[in-house]
């Protein structure tokens, strides 16, 4: 009696969960879910969370890993089956999927499931939009795939992280394969034992370094992880064995990636919570863990009308994650100053906004954001979450001012609105799709539920060259 | 003076190729070796692991992984680049690398680099096979990009195994990945600095668990491998950029997949010594270290007439890696008595020989092989090194017969001739190839350092439907 609900209850129900076949759970958890288990909300952050990859997926066209990608897929690809997003170009579903799954990642403005700083769409929803092309999928089972799929992911990701993360894995890639084999899966109606080898093929492809995290090698992993998901999926169906038990077994997935793990985490309250409502959405086009530093130099202008020129120094008591991920202090390319949270500062207190113009490459070279970058300070305060930041800023006039940011806009507890979202899709849309085309694609996303035909979304994801500018 | 030469010396020079980039010193090294810096019999021997992975690959053409694999790969292909060898299909040269790749294995009649038990060819092999149909090629620039392809895969092998491949990691596929970039990134002429990148690209796409090993799924490894191999060095080519640190970095491939690592492995005496003079080939489709089993049954039943019914017991002392590896008790599968030290010894005496018919399902199970196989036991001696193993026989009329195999058939101080790997290579081709185009293969592969056009080796690999049986 005395110790029931102490840790060793705990510990027991673990051990558990370890001897139990856990990936057969799931499978049989995925195999089994019908769109009536999922509820409203849970469908609502699809639709958001949808609309928000494809705005990211389209803006990203001409980066040039996106621009690399999609030459060579074109050149090789089998038949056009698939749109490639945000062009007029259309590849075999696994290389439309490899390339929307990079286009999707270059801006790293996609969404994040903060608990395992995961982002769960890139790799998942290009598996989606392709097969839609290729077999007849409602909107609604797209939705309720993609929501499976994010399960997954997130599910692993919470079972590994943060060892898993800490040793040098990007966990969008390592467990995005897994979630793209079973939202694939999901569509290509595989039994029980078929998503046990989906995922026993997707595991044993899992991969992405965080070595690579600032260079075009990390646009690549969701890509990567799209494709073999999808891959693993169609094979399982054919009959393609693979291990049962790649989750748990002592040399799969969580044993071998990972110094620690519980895989109590994969199969608690399955079905009845669901991870894609923790899922959060960036205002700004870099690192998640600096944007409540974003936003308190965008309230310290507003409010107090702070600018870039009265500023003798800003300091920065911050969550570990913030050095940890954007910690670094002189950015040579534009890219890497999505990852500085010194660089992000400066561009925020000098523009005044942070979208992508402040992440080229002159900008992050720039002499004045330079000498403001080298002003910023930031230590670590254990008392801090990932959504908050302290910032205290010393003025020439001798005045301090300090703004303590609880919940940086996009986080969970002050999510970006349903217009915010939007807005942000217009934004990203713009340079490549004529207005009204945008506003379609916003309608064709946001009444997925109603669609009996998905391709719809994708095929409106297309340029239409004779119309566009 | 008194410390020179001692472990001090070791670790310091460890210490300082730890801070050296050794990522660029192995592309520097592929990109400026020069065919006539290959040694002779490092050519010889490339001709020789080519004509063995060739074998293998048309062999396992009507293995279900081969079938699956093949089937999704021409649903989705691009333009007919690349022969699918052993039939009368092409694919683009991603896909045809990736089922020629997966074929390669599924017999588990590879070569083997002993050292760290990889087999080197099956992702390497079919990248090369690729792209000589897709751009000039000679045989000489062929063997040179396999020569360099096994050098890297091993030397990575070398530095990170065993600990890499104990805690669970398929290290042909996980190193072979990198080998396919540094072959492919050979014959695509990638500068320095894109070779870094290939092999960043490679090491962030490098997975493939143990897990998997009594599954389709293993043979899913070196495809997979073959193909994003590709991928990384025409990635690289275009100006997509990676880490150019992969190997050494703290979040690098090393420090991840490996709890334990000797980078000087990476780099001692490059392009002095070379792997692939220690790579060898089977003469058994099964488990490598279980070999010296097999010949000391054939040998005591062709010395001494030994008869599956005389037997009460066989006891075998073995190398770790016997148990480690094949350990199978009571395979149920085919492909699981090919793992099973008890199913092999228990069919080489019942059958007098071990080949592919030897893995049937119905031989795994058959009442008589599995009544054997029961009498079979085997206990590790820390003194018997892999190439070796002992047999005890007691028979029904008392006697007790010894057979103590030093170097089994087909081991690096036993290796198999080049008449024997011609027989190999005939007995792999026969149900696929008229006995004509066996032999036309065969020269084809031997004189590839006299052809000025490599793709007739891939040409000559492909079914001519009209002529074949």
């Amino acid at each position: 009696m005395p110790l029931r609900g102490v840790p060793l209850g705990f510990l027991s129900s673990r051990k558990e969960s370890e001897a139990l076949d856990v990936t057969r759970s799931l499978a049989t958890y995925i195999v089994g879910s019908r769109w009536e288990d999922i509820p409203s909300p849970v469908r609502a952050e699809a639709v958001r969370s949808l609309l928000n990859w494809m705005g990211c997926a389209i803006g990203g066209v001409e980066h040039e890993a996106s621009r690399y990608s999609r030459e060579l897929a074109l050149a090789f690809s089998g038949p056009p089956q698939a749109t490639i997003v945000g062009t007029p170009f259309r590849a075999d579903i696994f290389r439309a999927a490899w390339v929307n799954g990079i286009s999707s990642h270059v801006f790293d403005f996609d969404d994040t499931h903060l608990r395992t700083v995961i982002h769960p769409s890139p790799p998942i929803a290009p598996v989606l939009l392709a097969l839609c092309e290729y077999q007849k999928v409602s909107g609604q089972e797209f939705l309720h795939a993609f929501v499976l799929g994010v399960e997954v992911a997130c599910r692993i990701g919470n079972a590994v992280c943060p060892a898993h993360y800490n040793v040098g894995w990007h966990s969008t890639a390592t467990t995005g394969v897994f979630g793209a084999a079973a939202a694939a899966g999901k569509l290509l109606g595989l039994n029980g034992t078929q998503m046990c080898w989906a995922l026993g093929l997707a595991g044993t492809q899992s991969s992405g370094l965080r070595e690579n995290l600032n260079t075009m090698g990390k646009f690549l992993h969701p890509g990567h992880a799209a494709q073999d998901g999808m891959t693993a999926a169609f094979l399982a169906k054919k009959g393609f064995t693979a291990s049962e038990r790649i989750l748990e077994a002592p040399r799969g997935f969580a044993h071998v990636l990972s110094a620690e793990r519980n895989l109590d985490e994969l199969t608690d309250d399955l079905g009845k919570r669901f991870e894609i409502l923790i899922n959060t959405y960036k205002p700004y086009p870099c690192g998640v863990v600096l944007h409540p530093g974003i936003d308190a130099c965008l309230q310290l202008m507003q409010e107090q009308h702070v600018t870039a020129e009265d500023i003798v120094k800003v300091e920065l008591d911050v969550n570990f994650l913030v050095l940890e991920v954007t910690g670094k202090r002189h950015p040579k390319i534009g890219v890497d100053g999505k990852f500085s949270i010194f660089h992000c500062i400066a561009v925020a207190f000098i523009d005044g906004r942070v979208e992508e113009d402040q992440f080229s490459d002159a900008r992050v070279l720039d002499a004045q954001v330079v000498a403001l970058s080298d002003k910023v300070s930031a230590r670590v305060d254990p008392g801090i979450p990932a959504a908050s930041m302290r910032m205290t800023v010393t003025l020439r006039d001798g005045r301090t001012l300090v703004k303590h940011v609880e919940n940086a806009l996009g986080s969970l507890k002050r999510p970006l609105t349903d217009a915010e979202l939007d807005e942000k899709f217009r934004r990203l849309c713009a340079p490549h799709l004529a207005q009204g085309h945008v506003e379609e694609l916003i309608e064709v996303c946001r009444s997925l539920p109603q669609q009996s035909d998905a391709s719809r979304f994708a095929k409106a994801a297309a340029v239409r060259q004779s119309q566009e500018t």
